[in-house]
């Protein structure tokens, strides 16, 4: 039997998930699993339900618009996304993801790997996939991103996936794929912003270290944030041995966002990530 | 405005949420937080809903059961839990425990202390808590629960919480108080069941300890787990180290799992906790 | 027998090591542990030696002094520390603190609390403490300061510990106890400086939020890191339950950074602290 | 100016430290890191130093060893150890090991891939590594390690290391590896040893679950302990999303225990790791 998932958003009010399930009792679906929250800082209501039946997607999904006109709804059947990765030259995000891939663990078909340096070639390579160079020296930023913005929309995909991807983009590039790149910074976010964090970390003289994914946005690494994690260090650590123990760290908290974004766990409200895991 | 808690467990079947949903919408109650999950193994139904608003408690579960009548249906306003907590010698868990009651974070009223021995009796007193010492020496254990039984009984406590009791209480005794007594086991279950388990973790060489809140069941340290905590050790640490090491483990996940008991938030399925957190 | 700490810090050179090893084992004096560290930026070498034995510590000390003129040496025999406790208004860190105090598991004695308020006098009149009041209101930051510095001076203490104390002290303050004021920060510093930091977290959608204890100096939140400890929240999570959860990581990393204080187990370089556990 | 790797063991006796650096300084050797231990229940000393100079490494060797005729001295440069890496089906450790391998991450050189199936074949092709497939049905436990040992021994390894090899294997074929067959277990030992420890974990309800890295020795998941890491489960993960989440923990802990091992920082001491990080 087909499963899908419905992801549904509006203003909250009284009876939300009474209209839901009512609709899809009377259809006679079977809900799955099924995870509701109210953001009430701004009185909004978010529901993601998982139900198993035969439906006719594009009535349903009519009938609960024409029940909240004012809600967002999205009705889909778990599927894997077309991604293209965004690497520079450090090797250990994109070779977990390539992994990953192959074996079936990421909800995504990677449809390219494209870098700003050539260093990463032989890697995309071992796997078969198609691997772009799209150089930055001697452009201006603007004409570098118009240059990557045409290899990436070759390939069309939903998200991009920013694995080690050491350029800033600007509000204009990151505006056509709003909230759809995934970016890993290497530092517990807000801590150590921009450039550098382990360098950063190791100056301030921290115990911890961790990393990142966030959605991008506009602002540099102030996007919302869907997962972190951490890991200890101590005086004996470098900063280059931090960068290399925070390197495992990384790799892992960029798989476990993508899974969450790609199996449509994630609503955004306000600058904060909803999480139904 | 009033806030309630309903806890329905039920075997599991198609418009459940739509029914409990629908006679909650109809008296316009409110919503507010809404938890639910099948076991799927045992096709079974939990719920957990919070909502606000002007309730005819009696009435309304009436109704609920009606609809659904081969559920388990709990209906209660959040409130402060009456337990008896029982101890032996080490001081920390308890002291934890008196610390968060008298300020308010223990979600219980503390209305005595009970030990086995009188070590903590100035502990007890010094939160003006009453204090008995039931000593055990001298009696079978038959005897010695008895005098503990009457001691607890004229209490009268919904629970009762092991904070370091370090004896083993009989079947017999257990079955007074189904899924209502909490423990706390010095390890990470189920690693080291039984006597010494820091002793056992430092003869094996383990790289991590932990410690494990449950519930007590007829059989020892087989209870559904609530809540476990670990943190590392190294070669450095000696058995006794590791216990010292172990105290702030084990106080804050008693701690945590109680929050959890006393909220209402953990139904039991088979031998597995759900947690509705 | 009775056991010394030795604690050596000097410009790095080859030998050192062996010159002070070899003064130790010409007096017969039995190295039971032994930790070094070269910090490679600053060329300057630090070692912390426990030993038992016959020693005549004046004696040995000037030895030492001789045949390395450039060290700072220290010599010393495990004991409680003299510390004075300020806090304002939350119980949980001074409570932790209290009854580590009771049960002998802090390396110290606790000679008085003092709080710019009188929310915490019957807690401190718990464990029979003398308790001073010491507002600000009214007062200009020198002449607060001025009656707290002759309330604490009164003691005569080594250590000041900052259980939540949420007034901010002058650099002229702190000058009087230069690595001796122990401060526990409800954030995992750098991130969120300064006031109100689980507000920050939540308005930053943080996944997870930490505590750090950290030696005060001058600058607000700049000092020396001595611990950090994180737990993990969620986007269900109010910043008022993130500042609940935060309770007992501040209160467990506190109590882990006095014991590495009082232990005589840290060592400051530049920013940073070396710590041998 | 080349660094070398000094390792002694030996019984406990004064002095020890101080021979031992005497010999060293009087080379005019400079020591880098420095690392000490006693496991004080079998009086047993352990050191581990890195030193840089011109060494005549025999000479030197041999000078210790008459310093110190019962003790155990090993003196090395670091280099990469070669490595065959034993696997069956899953490709989760086998693929991180390779990557880090292409990388210069493992200090390491992986001669073969062995296994006793043949699905892992386009993973090692992929990085150009020998592949062998060694089947074992039909073959009694002997003849298939006796092939196996055979194909081993062709690549003379100095470690293997079992990246879920789900095979068990005989104290004989062990006995050729002492303490140099290094084997990843998925459960937080000894909680759940042998078979299907994700569907035990699953079966006890447990909150936490991990993975373990450790030296084979003769008896079933009883060697000594080198490293282990948890993750939390809930109540809404099944016994196969256990093994998915744990897949993160078990290759991030190999590679962990990996990196120990091959950099000599780990003594054995009966059944406990002494490890130098």
């Amino acid at each position: 039997m087909a499963t899908y998932i419905l992801r549904i958003s509006c203003p909250d009010e009284k009876g939300l998930i009474y209209r839901i399930t009512q609709i899809l009792y009377q259809r006679q679906l079977n809900i799955v699993g099924n995870d509701e929250f109210v953001d009430t800082q701004r009185q909004y209501f978010f529901m993601r339900t998982e139900f198993a039946g035969a439906c006719q997607p594009a009535e349903l999904k009519a009938q609960l618009q024409q029940a909240m006109p004012a809600a967002n709804i999205e009705l889909d059947q778990p599927r894997r996304r077309a991604v293209v990765v965004l690497a520079t030259s450090e090797s250990h995000c994109l070779g977990d993801l390539l992994l990953r891939h192959e074996y079936g663990e990421l909800q995504a078909q990677i449809r390219a790997v494209i870098s700003n340096r050539a260093d990463l070639k032989p890697l995309a390579r071992r796997f078969e996939l198609p691997f772009h160079c799209v150089p930055s020296e001697g452009l201006s930023r603007e004409d570098h991103e118009a240059a990557l913005f045409q290899v990436i929309d070759g390939y069309a995909p939903e998200y991009l996936v920013l694995a080690k991807y050491m350029r800033i983009l600007t509000p204009a590039f990151v505006g056509h794929f709003p909230y759809r790149i995934v970016n890993i910074h290497h530092s517990f976010l807000p801590a150590f912003v921009g450039a550098s964090p382990y360098r950063q970390a190791f100056a301030r003289g921290v115990k911890i270290i961790g990393a990142t994914a966030h959605f991008v946005d506009e602002q540099l690494d102030q996007g919302p944030i869907i997962a972190q994690s951490v890991i200890p260090v101590a005086h004996t650590h470098s900063a280059s041995d931090m960068a290399q123990a925070g390197r495992d760290v990384e790799k892992v908290v960029l798989a476990r966002a993508l899974k969450l974004v790609f199996e449509g766990r994630i609503f955004v409200s306000g600058n904060r990530t909803i999480i139904f895991d």
